[in-house]
């Protein structure tokens, strides 16, 4: 029994997070939900597996097989755990409808989950951070969304020159597609084209462009215009000018650069218009963040979803929003020395110390408690041993701030408190210790 | 496609947590993971789903049938999602074994998943809080598990007379039911039908109890011993004559009930001599948490179970946990008043408003910004009104602590800060509303 057990191990894709692991995922969405907060944004939760219709009405059956999905015995519904947080949003949304005061301005960070082969940056269960801004319009939402994700980015430690949101607009890359030709029929299509450019030969490329109605030279200009980045800082001149195009076509990345810029965001993002993201229920501005070197896969994505709620059966209401997902976004910060686990896990305030006298041993269960009940993170040893200098060592494994050594000055009300950080050591009265740990913190 | 939609509605047994439900959900997060943390406990957790065998190992084929389990096509393994949280940890600290700093202090706080039958206290998926104390035996660890429980409890807001933690111990009863003439093969079916007894009737329970080779008059005496409620601070020799027993039988009831004593745990506590927990696993002290009169199922269980580690091929140590969910809890807070989610949700430090003038429309996203990053959490309205009543209303709605209104007065670098509690106001440099609001909170 042992022996076949002993074989068992987490799933394939899934982690295993041990306290060190735990504490960096922990410094992760301690900065997302703050980020959450402090911009009016409350946060929700859905279930971890929902009805599999949820998933198939907007994606059609294709996504089944990146599903986890099962169904119960008996001949109930059939559920799937849930790969995105989306649909959950739409439907919670959809349920309430005119009940809830607008503007709804939510976020969660739950497991999401998908049946892909494993791979760096992309796991089988992940945290994700989603943002959502519903019911506002305009590019002062689009960017206030954007802000959020940036805000998180910068408590973590990160600085434009490390990350980059890269942004595109459908409604202007729709109008410059059909400048260079393409029906209004075509624009989706084209759309798709646009997202799998990278994946395809240059004349598979060429091939379907040709389908789409472009000629030889429009094709070259598409993909010129796919391959366009710029500071959001650059002017609108500079921009028409980069792609061919009238002030009217990009009025929409317009408006968003003198957004961008009164908040002070414009050495964050960039214009990328080859981004389209893959999903179709995008209608205006999209956006991912990735590396600033274009290591990693994105290490965010989102945009305007205008009709969303619509398709879950709600009102139709503008909503805008973003996901970032734990996995790749860890890896930035690993790479740049920004989540070093050992020094996140929780600091002890005090650490209890007996020389095993009678008195010090009868009272140190005592001390420990009220420490505790009074909100002091206070620890002791479990060892045998009295012996004083071997349990200051315990303390300063765990980073302890002080050690408290109880001997037989409690029978006049004494403790010795000792900083383990600057090495002084007094004596204070017991009824003391606790107003001066929580002090010192 | 709409029609369709509109219809999906969350999974039986599962929760759509809106703002509201879900500051009541962190809440009580927040609470346990303070007393955990307080109390020198690293958090961890494990995946969503396990290898199915994980929990077939322990408990045996029969447990499939409350599993939500999964098989990938392409005839990957059969996966699970996790019923209980103790198979995992097992897992866990076999497959570090000797690699870990002794003793293992861990708490988790997941979603659980059953595939029962939804009724009151009783979902599909709910979170549940986890705490273990491995690598330690004696009276004094069970305690410390045991305070870890109550001290989230108290700062939840419930007292001893509101929750008690009902307590028996293994060794004891095995000792007890011996001396009725009970065999040492018999004592595990006797621990069964003890946990079995109250959906039993009387009849089958005492056909049942002859099976074991109890007498008619042992069977009374059983059953007697089986429902023995007493305070923890009652003396050991009452209990003995409650129990019609001697002192050696009960050793491990007076260890524990001197260590409770000396912590200040005795009024939260008390004998019960019926509870078993239902799993074969624990070795020693076994408990339940309860509303005080009974109402509701229990609100936590655990005990210790020294050989679990073997089980999943790790070595051979002491340990003790609990477990405990949020839905019977959260019903036990919420009838007492407890849980007022409403009052919960996050306060925002300031709710900017603008007068509508050029300077104020300009100022307003850029003081919103700045506010933000410094971590205050600010918001500002989404009307297109700009009549500071109405807007001041909405303030207050969102429960703001202060409106910052902004108008000409910004000319001269000045806005006015209004305490929406003291109904007060003052025009304040804008320079300062930073540190103003932060230094208020």
């Amino acid at each position: 029994m042992a022996n076949a057990s002993q074989k068992i191990q987490n799933p394939k894709g899934t982690r295993d997070f041990y306290p060190v692991e735990m504490a960096a995922r922990r410094h992760v969405e301690s900065a997302w939900r703050s980020a959450s907060i402090d911009c009016g944004f409350d946060e929700i939760d859905g279930p971890t597996f929902e009805h599999l219709e949820l998933y198939t009405i907007k994606s059609g059956e294709g996504i089944v097989n990146e599903l986890f999905s099962f169904t119960r015995a008996g001949g109930e519904s059939t559920y799937a755990l849930r790969p995105e947080f989306t649909p959950t949003l739409a439907r919670m949304v959809a349920a309430k409808g005119a009940q809830l005061p607008m503007p709804i301005k939510w976020f969660c960070m739950p497991s999401m989950f998908r049946a892909e082969r494993p791979q760096r940056g992309r796991l089988r269960e992940f945290q994700q951070w989603n943002v959502d801004l519903i019911g506002v319009d305009g590019a002062a939402a689009d960017v206030e969304v954007i802000s959020v994700a940036v805000l998180a980015l910068e408590r973590l430690g990160l600085k434009p020159t490390d990350v980059q949101v890269r942004i595109s607009h459908r409604v202007a890359m729709g109008s410059l597609l059909r400048r260079l030709g393409v029906s209004d029929e075509g624009v989706g299509p084209a759309f798709e084209l646009l997202d799998r450019r990278d994946k395809l030969p240059a004349e598979e490329f060429a091939k379907r462009a040709a389908g789409l109605g472009l000629s030889p030279e429009a094709t070259d200009r598409f993909d010129r215009v796919a391959r366009t980045k710029l500071p959001v800082s650059s002017s609108v001149a500079d921009l028409t000018a980069a792609v061919e195009a009238q002030d009217s076509d990009i009025e929409a990345l317009a408006s968003l650069r003198e957004r961008l810029t009164s908040v002070g965001l414009a050495e964050w993002c960039s214009w990328d218009l080859g981004i389209v993201r893959g999903l179709a229920y995008y209608t205006g501005t999209v956006f991912e963040i990735h590396e600033a070197t274009g290591a990693e896969r994105a290490v965010a994505g989102g945009g305007r979803y205008d009709s969303l709620v619509e398709l879950f059966g709600g009102p139709k209401m503008p909503a805008c929003g973003f996901g970032m997902g734990d996995v790749v976004l860890s890896l930035v910060l690993a790479d740049r020395g920004l989540l070093k686990a050992e020094e996140l896990l929780p600091r002890p305030d005090a650490f209890l110390l007996s020389n095993g006298s009678e008195i010090a041993e009868r009272t140190l269960p005592e001390v420990l408690g009220s420490l505790r009940r009074a909100g002091v993170h206070a620890r002791q040893s479990y060892k045998q041993t009295r012996n004083i200098g071997k349990l200051l060592s315990d303390a300063a494994k765990v980073r302890a701030r002080f050690a408290v050594i109880l001997d037989d000055k409690l029978n006049d009300g004494l403790v010795t408190l000792k900083d383990l950080a600057g090495g002084t050591q007094s004596d204070i009265r017991l009824d003391d210790l606790c107003g001066l740990l929580r002090q010192a913190r």
